[in-house]
């Protein structure tokens, strides 16, 4: 490329599918790397078409709409997987850049893609089986014993389509309510030290940096806190980390991979995969020295990718779950600015109990002071 | 204020006047606060213009823009202070929130001003006089010795409208060329053993906190890097911070105040003030816990101010000023991030040679390491 003397390049044209807070934070990091993040958005008032100057409003899955969407940026990229992979491939053919590839996505979307794709290539895994019927659930359990965990493959996320189920007669009232709807896999139940995250970014090329692995708190499956680094042993960490890159890798993953996993009996089993920015990254924008949403952005534009490493000894964040009352996180936003050191990111998204509303970053030197201002900052932002 | 249950209640709107770097960054630290961040941009390509949502064209000093777009703000701040008091005064007689106030906007965009205010609280400067004629030139550097500085009380940055007068001669061309079109003043010349700036941030109650002191690297006038902490005495680092909580107070500033200051003969001396979010400040995005943005729209809202220590021990920024080829630094971005660390912003702005057109921060450990890498970056990004 050459470059003319007082011509302004036209900045490279990214085109987020989704305008959640997923694309709401790649839009910071966007503009200061002088990118045009075009986002596409379900409705006007999503996150990320808040704020972004180039919002086209529309379903991710409506053809009319995502062709022209495509066609006007260099690369095409997802704040979330509910796309039609079909249509990916046709825009592949068409020549248009897509970033993870339409394969990489259709295995991310489909956790019975995933699970079948990490055994394949031997990544530790809990045992799993794609079922339809509650008899094989039963025939599962038999082998694996009770309670086992029953997942939607598709379009479950914040412990929403997964199921402890504890026994047979609770299996055959759950395959009978939601079996006709929803394609459903078995899986053993684990028993869990904790749960973690391993996150990278890879290039096209196949470059590719690891973060630091971060515990995920979970409670009744929806993230509540990111403790970075994890408290793990550096081998354990170490293993996360290169199972993660070999994941991406055989995945073709060009962005960000997320990987959560579970820790028990002392070692690591793969949980699910997110080829994306993800939730239990959120504590890079402070934390580290390059976001997970730079990086994804440096990933999907083939650009060298930056330090993931942490900025400081300890770093946590804490989920903003909407409170019961339902009210808005920005009224009571003065409260958690006057806790030090909290770094606040609200999503502009409407208040509803339970409901991701933003997130708090503390950065500093000791885990559990961190971990407990971003703790308070977040429960005042919802009232408790 | 009453919360509602699910309801989205509405952000607050913050108009800033102006929409160059200082509008974009400040817009990104908006989005993670939830708040809506408005431009008026003298032109739609500026730096903030391009990223925003919100975006107004028009002068900065038309009543006819100006006033519509005070009324649909809940507060009117600024991204630089070439705009008209008096318009200011009128928006406050009619009831709405400047921040700064118009009283101190005057102040803060007339050299003339600064140095009697300064003068009047004792704070240290260099001895200065208001002059319109040559004679009054040669007159105080009879007093003072020459060289002196000649200094436009009004509009100069980056080293235009200063001149560093040698002698009678080049004062009468000097006034003869400028004098009839500028105010001006002359001031004594100090020799510089380093500049340092002294950054606050003040709420209307006046809650200030002060940012630990950065020297700034200026070559010509322009400031090429900044280094936090800057390499002085503590009790002399202590001292400009307190000086420009002084200030700050005394000026009733609320929002950024940046102080930059010459350090001569192992004492402090005032140069010059800027109410609003600073180049002197750059390096708080990644460098502090909160940054010189953030803490603006902290003070203008009138919510808890952010933390402003550093991060980590070593911070350095430096500016990436356009290259003699003229040639946009996207084209090299490539390049610059690959070096380790580097957090790079561009300002979205047409190149032109010695143009700020972003700057590069790193952070880390060591002080010359930091700021090599940051120079290193910052030099590619211009072809150097």
């Amino acid at each position: 490329m050459v470059g003319v003397r007082g011509e302004r390049w036209l900045p490279p044209r990214v085109g987020m599918v989704g305008a959640g807070q997923l694309a709401r934070m790649t839009y910071q990091a966007a503009i200061s790397l002088g990118v045009h993040l075009r986002v596409l958005a379900a409705a006007p008032g999503d996150g990320a078409a808040l704020c972004a100057a180039d919002v086209t409003v529309g379903a991710a899955t409506d053809w009319a709409v995502l062709e022209p969407f495509a066609r006007g940026s260099h690369v095409l990229t997802f704040d979330h997987e509910l796309v039609d992979v079909g249509q990916l491939r046709r825009l592949e053919e068409a020549g248009c850049v897509v970033r993870p590839s339409a394969a990489t996505v259709e295995v991310a979307q489909d956790k019975v893609r995933q699970r079948a794709g990490l055994a394949a290539m031997g990544a530790p895994a809990p045992a799993f089986r794609p079922v339809a019927r509650a008899g094989e659930v039963e025939a599962f359990a038999e082998e694996q014993g009770w309670p086992v965990v029953v997942k939607a493959a598709r379009g479950g996320y914040d412990g929403r389509g997964v199921w402890v189920v504890e026994g047979a007669e609770q299996a055959r009232a759950l395959v009978a309510e939601v079996g006709g709807r929803l394609r459903l896999l078995v899986e053993r139940w684990v028993p869990l030290e904790r749960e973690i995250a391993a996150m990278v970014a890879r290039r096209p090329g196949g470059q590719a940096v690891a973060y630091p692995v971060v515990e995920t708190v979970q409670v009744g499956g929806i993230c509540h806190e990111l403790l970075a680094p994890a408290p793990l042993e550096p081998a354990l960490a170490a293993e996360a980390q290169a199972l993660a890159l070999r994941i991406a890798e055989r995945l073709g993953v060009v962005g960000i991979l997320a990987v959560e996993l579970f820790v028990s009996g002392g070692t690591i089993l793969v949980n699910e995969l997110a080829a994306r920015p993800h939730n239990s990254g959120h504590h890079t924008i402070e934390g580290c020295h390059t976001s997970q949403f730079e990086n994804h952005l440096r990933a999907v534009l083939d650009w060298p990718l930056g330090l993931p490493t942490l900025v400081a000894p300890a770093v946590a964040t804490a989920n903003v779950l909407g409170g019961a009352d339902g009210v808005d996180p920005l009224l009571r936003l003065p409260e958690a600015l006057a806790v030090e050191g909290a770094s606040v990111h609200l999503y502009g998204k409407r208040a509803r109990p339970g409901r991701k509303l933003g997130h708090v970053t503390v950065v500093g030197d000791d885990p559990a002071d961190v971990r407990q201002r971003a703790r308070w900052a977040a429960r005042l932002l919802v009232g408790e």
